[in-house]
């Protein structure tokens, strides 16, 4: 990235520094279908931490028959746990899902520091996702979240499906903001707003975020969590950013978002949320060509190139010069 | 779209209808390895007016030697000329790209009434797409803007590397500022901000915008056309509807910019533009379903699917159901 590009043009109203939340190790993998070697995910998450994320989402504690890409969690965090005692702004935050109380005490056990709760603003995505009600489900998050506060640790609230939902269409706000209020009231003390399905357009952000605030729910309480499926995860984020949000979640390369199959839950990647930060003039941390070389790393295992545009236009380009082939070629002579 | 998705949340400070500039059947069409049949052309251009597109920038008469794609334009134009002359509302104008004046003079004969003119910001581009110098090439279109305006033709200005070049780098505001007033001076009546590489962000799309206006050139003279090489189009588009833009350019289905080709210029699809317009409440008078269809339809005679996120979003699945088994499937009891 020595070609000054993207310029930076650092914009009033926005903030200066933006924490991304990386969700590719958890989130990403989960939904790929290669299953990837120990060894190789806790050398992506030191890759990422080098290349500056500062929290990295690293597994699940969920039980291994549902999710068999993350079997090995009590293998990978031990494997990665010395990146969270790194000294001063170099530690890096591991949180891992817990799914319930059983999988909180494995992960306390093995040292985990941050916690996060995966909870659904629908009945619909309940029944099918936890097989409960929403009243059910965070009735069994709740003794969790308090346990994991009683041992120090950070307890993230995950709500999805806060946009539309794939059974029940448009989600009302007043249906999010109360299953926002009662996660807050379990102790969570940060919530993850998930479009799960990648239907909210940058008004809708806006209107989910002012209606938070209006019933008590502070926006540094908030990170938000956007799926690329319509193409409309960055602008999402832009709305979000203007409205003071400062955590973003995304996955690196776009893990767990290929565009071509039909399980894609098209997460923003990492590097696409980074182009635009940068360009933005807002601090990340985040050395964007040595995460892009991790992806393109990543990718070669999974055997598939990265869905990330941003990846796919750096990677293989030594330099900008390369570009210019391509648009000569394709614009000779209009 | 039976399914209240996106749900519209109108925005303050945003435009109440914006004009979208369909680019598919020339810039996409130029850019496709595949040789569309003229009547396939032709039907698709009647596809988009049924979709509700009301401007539709069909070919480029170009010497068919540079791009063999347009080689037809002599008989397309004729063939779906009749959209022109639509009643009211309905009326559909036709824009065609001419690179010189024995370009227009051949449109006009054909009764053309909107040409465009491809000029650069960049003596680097200048140099590789048009063989000129910047000063050579605005020498060149002057007669052309001129005998077009005397035609009683809209002029419109391309202006393209606004704000990376491949070459060049970072592209100065000032520079910019310059080659459009020079475009404003020679008769053009709109002009579009052409991010030809994809570089731009959000920040520096309203710095341009400003610098614009304050050289004395209204935003309402102005479309952007952005693309997605960086994932960066549909917040950079957000920033110009910010700042008042109403015309915006984008190509059906994303045509032009297959992902996975080295000459992918990347155009913004105007599925994903329209989901984002009308979740913000903006009027664009297009029917999304009928769009999408017709992107299907002109995926399937380039024998690839569709780059654009919504239209793979939304082809085959007849209903919002058809997305629960992927959600179900990938999220099961995290």
């Amino acid at each position: 990235m020595t070609t000054g590009l993207p310029m930076a043009f650092p914009t009033e109203g926005l903030p200066a520094r933006v924490r991304v939340h990386e969700v590719g190790p958890r989130d990403g993998l989960q939904n790929e279908a290669t299953l990837v070697p120990v060894e190789v995910k806790a050398e992506f998450v030191h890759r990422l931490a080098d290349a500056g994320l500062r929290t990295v989402e690293v597994t699940s504690f969920v039980h291994p028959k549902w999710v068999p890409q993350l079997a090995d969690a009590e293998r990978l965090l031990p494997a990665v746990a010395g990146l969270a005692d790194r000294p001063g702004a170099d530690a890096v935050r591991l949180p891992v899902l817990v799914p319930n109380k059983r999988g909180l005490d494995r992960a306390l056990a093995l040292g985990a520091r941050d916690v996060a709760v995966f909870a659904s603003a629908t009945e619909s995505f309940a029944r099918a996702n936890l097989n409960r009600t929403v009243d059910e489900s965070l009735e069994m998050f709740a003794p969790v979240v308090a346990r994991a506060r009683e041992a120090g640790a950070g307890a993230r609230g995950y709500l999805s499906m806060c946009f539309g939902d794939p059974w029940e269409g448009p989600v009302p706000l007043d249906r999010v903001v109360g299953v926002c209020r009662r996660l807050l009231d379990l102790g969570c003390d940060e919530l993850s707003l998930g479009d799960t399905i990648g239907v909210a357009t940058p008004g809708h952000v806006t209107a989910l975020l002012t209606a938070l605030n209006e019933a008590g729910v502070p926006t540094g309480r908030l990170a938000v969590h956007f799926h690329d499926t319509y193409g409309q995860a960055l602008a999402n984020t832009l709305a979000a950013l203007r409205h003071g949000v400062t955590t973003v979640d995304s996955s690196a390369g776009g893990l767990g978002g290929c565009p071509y199959a039909r399980s894609a839950t098209g997460n923003l990647a990492t590097e696409d949320l980074v182009w635009m930060l940068h360009g933005l003039g807002i601090d990340t941390g985040i050395d964007l060509g040595r995460l892009t070389a991790t992806s393109v790393w990543m990718a070669d295992h999974l055997g598939r190139p990265s869905p990330s545009r941003t990846v796919r236009a750096l990677a293989g380009r030594s330099t900008f010069q390369d570009v210019s082939r391509d648009s000569r070629d394709s614009h000779k002579e209009q």
